[in-house]
């Protein structure tokens, strides 16, 4: 009680730039007042808006944009193998395949798979940062009123742990169920070996205490996906995915969790935008400066029948690496 | 409960090498057997120590390991600064000096100073993957049943921020008060600035809610610190200090926990293992590789009337980083 707390600045909806989608030009990046306005509000640390008293049309904007239906598209956490490369899962089991702990980055433990801890090396599991990384951006969720009403992810494991360490910040883990949609996973030929990896499959999720909808119908169930698929294939996938994802959530506005993989964050948002896929080379390039937790946000403007992109509703997560360290090597090195 | 438990493996005094304080060679490290011993005893994912059965010396080492003394050197975590760089003041801050949280790595607040807020430039604060890295730190030496009975830290913010999440998570942070001690404080020479930095006061360390003892009277007040110090001057004020400390100490056993700045795992440690100084260019060195919560720990040998090196009763953390991100610009680069 004796801290400073921190200003969350003016709600997100009622400061969102205009925005064309065509050109992703922003009128208030373009606007020199716009910085003076942000630091104006924040003057008491408490969120405060400067635009509320200009016009009686702010609070009409404020009101369809808790009306707007959203989607916000989400990076999953670390993985293990990120961290400690692709011997990752000899470094951390015994012959005989017993889990343990060689570094507190490993998670404190594993599900359980059917066909043993050998189906973890093509689908690894969270590390302790990637848990972190995943429950401070459900913590950031929840501080922003964000409203979550369903929440659809890749098979992939780190994408169903993600998506429940959010949740569980949200308070929600109970209440609202993963729908698992193999139709979002990463796309094949990005994955190591000739064949799709073995995924964990609802009932061993179940199993493993993920509250996963037994329910949900995919776009594309887990055997349809192919290894090595074409660009193309990969698109059409994610665009026919979000199109079942979108029909399927309530018209009745909040905010639709999917999370996937860091090409989702492209692939995922730009059938809703009504943009071609990207070009294949630039797709790859692009893909590989997203962030664990990195955050694509499509609000619904129903008035003009399209999906916007607009800031997301929490901010960014940046952090250091912290390096491997072996005391005895280091005083050996004397 | 459906997740396998990781084996945390042998207790770490049983399973200690023989260690040779003058030449750093362990026998252990040299014994091709060892490797199978350490696989063997994880059977069955369960603590288990294979020498016990081999002969009564080990019950009576275990009891030797569990009165002995033992002091283990923590660098603190994460520091804001190094992640968002010199300006990350003027980054999460208003003209007037009111903080905000422009990426969720800054913390949730910042404790009250007298100065306001442009003191913490010289003396930042954890980030909150600092936060997380002194939980991990604290909960694995819970969870190792290590017996925490006095701390101690540098009077930077970093640490005393350190000691309190470790203490959290050991639930020792009502029970334990955390003594500051400014003799253990980073070479100046390597602090920014021509002054050395102004710390926190008891006084004020005491009103942001941390539960340090306004008793202890350390080797060095704050006052006595100096700019710009030789190296001579800096290793003499940790030998002293580490003096005071273990002095201080209880002589029943129990560990003493030391939370500094990554020298003071050299620094701190030396003088109890009675080596000289490291060479001046070699400690900036090796300085450098000590990631945050790096540690060292050092048992006392009654018997011999030493101190020795032993590998830390927990594991390492090794991670990876999380760069920044700006949507806006991901979609510009289209």
């Amino acid at each position: 009680h004796r801290f400073l707390s921190s200003s969350r600045g003016p709600q997100q909806p009622i400061m969102s730039p205009t925005f064309s989608s065509a050109t992703y030009t922003f009128s208030r990046a373009l606007d020199p007042g716009s910085r003076k306005d942000e630091a104006s509000s924040r003057r008491n640390g408490e969120p405060h808006t400067p635009h509320m008293s200009r016009s009686a049309s702010s609070l009409q904007s404020l009101q369809a944009s808790i009306l707007r239906r959203g989607v916000l598209v989400v990076r999953h956490g670390e993985r293990v193998d990120q961290v400690f490369g692709k011997s990752w899962l000899q470094q951390c089991s015994t012959p005989d395949g017993k889990y343990y702990r060689p570094d507190l980055n490993f998670p404190r433990g594993l599900p359980r798979r059917s066909n043993g801890i050998k189906d973890f090396e093509s689908d690894p599991p969270l590390s302790s940062c990637g848990i972190f990384q995943s429950r401070m951006a459900g913590e950031a969720l929840l501080e922003s009123g964000t409203s979550i009403t369903s929440v659809f992810t890749s098979p992939a494991l780190r994408c169903v742990q993600t998506a429940k360490h959010i949740l569980e910040e949200l308070k929600l883990e109970k209440k609202v169920k993963i729908r698992v949609e193999p139709g979002i996973f990463e796309w094949t030929k990005w994955e190591a070996g000739k064949t799709t990896p073995t995924l964990m499959t609802l009932e061993e999720l179940k199993e493993a205490n993920f509250n996963v909808s037994m329910d949900y119908r995919p776009a594309f169930p887990l055997a349809s996906l192919l290894p090595a698929e074409s660009y193309n294939d990969y698109v059409h996938r994610c665009a026919v995915s979000m199109e079942q994802i979108v029909s399927t959530c309530s018209q009745d506005g909040g905010v639709t969790l999917i999370v996937g993989h860091g090409s989702a964050l492209d692939s995922c948002t730009r059938p809703l935008l009504r943009l071609p896929p990207r070009d294949c080379a630039d797709f790859g390039r692009l893909v590989r400066k997203i962030p664990f937790l990195g955050m694509c946000f499509c609000e619904e403007n129903k008035e003009e029948g399209k999906w916007e992109l607009v800031n997301p509703p929490v901010k960014t997560l940046t952090h250091g690496s912290n390096p491997a360290f072996n005391w005895r090597h280091w005083v050996q090195d004397n």
